[in-house]
């Protein structure tokens, strides 16, 4: 059955286009070491009986305690648990090392924080090539709503799930000669963050402050004592420019002074910047919950990597000042 | 072996947070019928030899195709085929129909555009409860960088790939007293799209136009003939709001005419226009280029989810007109 015209390489790429989660299977053996090792193999069988499998590779060390005990537990890792995966993926002395096992039903290691938990006893052993599948009978579960950890083409992902009909913030196609839409990821950007920045705006005009106001307090809020030239470096990214005109609103409003050439906060203006803060928080909360925990996640990495890839070289604007 | 303790609601609801790709498994009867069903059961099993598996339930009405013929090819499906899976998930008449199927090794039907294929031969059939496990040698395959579709939780999903190291935009924590943080979604947000608008500015500076003087050509190229408080309406979301002055700039500069109190775009002004939506479309490819095509799709369904759970209830700038 050995197909030797195989590039197993292209072979394994092509495999790991189809994405998993990420499990740990974990048993103990007859003289009472635990084993665990990470696995993406893992897909269910049967609801009636409730069946679950997974493969275990024969030249695994951990191999001979799988087939002789009859119990095991299979993890579904959550996203906060890619360390873990990368400690049961490699050979280590004791992988369970400070980790408080939860209480199982039968002698296989429980971890704790895990999405989703299968507490097996083997039902069969199937031969499958290099590997050995091990079909389980599920003796009890548990789940949360923790975001599951994702593996795909070699590299850990987290998911943004599809909604039901494809989200459409327009009706209408725009007019055939002119070609912006709402697919344009500039228009995204720009109406998203303008659309937070509304959402603070109720707060700012309590404070007769302007936009561009509440981006100076902000930096003097992280880095205090700053000439104008400093200031329009840090909040050179929003694209506004402030001159002396904007730091005299601030400073006949109480909220900064200047000494030495050089802005500070007032006890008033540190104050003002602490709301304006309180409530940025609030708005965070507020749409992580509309977005849901995994996909507020998902969403931060990718702009992250969209800033990365697309900065022109922005100052660092919480690096230590020399 | 049946467990009947079991809520069987709740066990398939633990067993879905085990993220999975999705796979079109197809084959042709004796008589020449071709069957094809959606399987998210698939998982890899040996490198060598080649073997992977997928499970199908006794209750299926293609079990018997699929138990008597030797040849059937596993499909990885990609973002694009999500239909598909849909049409092969439920009961058709003729769920080929349409498709031009591509040459395949066997008499299996070989389904195009996916993002991996597995033209396999059965090597075992193993029974699984309530399923029965087909394993099968991976007579030949192949694959492409088409993000793939991924299935979680009973929903369909796309994958944001985390990277090795945790991208962090900054290498210093802000004081203690300051609590903004770069993992702020209002900061990240106005980060990427003021160094999105920057991309843009060199051809505005050509154009001798201030950003307000764009988004009001923007307007204009979409939706043309408008009152100063038209555009105020559609500009809106961008937090500025333009006056008198602002059109004058234009006219001046023989990009609008006002005709009746309402405005449009002379040729000169569409062809300002034309030129920034170049210029925009360009830098979108650039940014999906430097993403890689999954990332970008992922990135814009979350912008769009936030919108709309965001909007405040901006008018629809594409709808028709009445």
């Amino acid at each position: 059955m050995t197909n030797n015209n195989f590039d197993s390489k292209a072979f394994r790429a092509a495999l790991g286009t189809f994405t998993t989660g990420v499990t740990i299977i974990t048993a103990t053996a007859q003289d009472g070491t635990r084993v665990g090792i990470t696995a993406n193999s893992f897909n269910s069988v049967s609801l009636d009986p409730p069946l679950v499998l997974w493969s275990l590779a024969k030249s695994a060390n951990s191999l001979p305690v799988f087939t002789e005990t009859k119990h095991w537990n299979v993890h579904v890792l959550s996203v906060e648990q890619e360390s873990l995966s990368g400690r049961f993926a490699s050979r280590g002395e004791d992988k369970f090392a400070g980790i408080e096992l939860d209480d199982g039903l039968t002698d296989a290691p429980l971890l704790p924080g895990c999405t989703a938990r299968f507490q097996c006893r083997t039902a069969f052993i199937h031969d499958g090539g290099d590997h050995l599948i091990f079909i389980g009978e599920v003796l009890r579960f548990d789940h949360n709503d923790l975001p599951p950890l994702v593996f795909q083409s070699g590299q850990y992902a987290l998911t943004a799930r599809k909604p039901r009909e494809e989200i459409r913030l327009t009706r209408a196609e725009p007019p055939p000669e002119c070609s912006y839409t709402e697919d344009l990821l500039g228009y995204l950007l720009g109406r998203a963050h303008f659309q937070m920045v509304n959402r603070l705006k109720g707060l700012l005009d309590e404070q007769h402050l302007a936009q561009e106001q509440f981006f100076i307090l902000s930096v003097l809020c992280i880095r205090d004592r700053l000439t104008l030239d400093d200031i329009n470096e840090y909040i050179a990214y929003t694209g506004y420019t402030v001159d002396l005109n904007d730091m005299e609103v601030l400073i006949t409003g109480g909220h900064v002074v200047i000494e030495d050439g050089r802005y500070r906060l007032t006890a008033d203006g540190r104050e003002a910047s602490l709301h304006q803060i309180a409530q940025a928080k609030a708005i965070e909360e507020e749409l992580v919950e509309a977005l849901g925990p995994g996909d507020a996640m998902a969403l931060k990495l990718l702009l992250k990597r969209l800033i990365e890839r697309t900065d022109p070289g922005l100052p660092d604007l919480w690096a230590v000042s020399n």
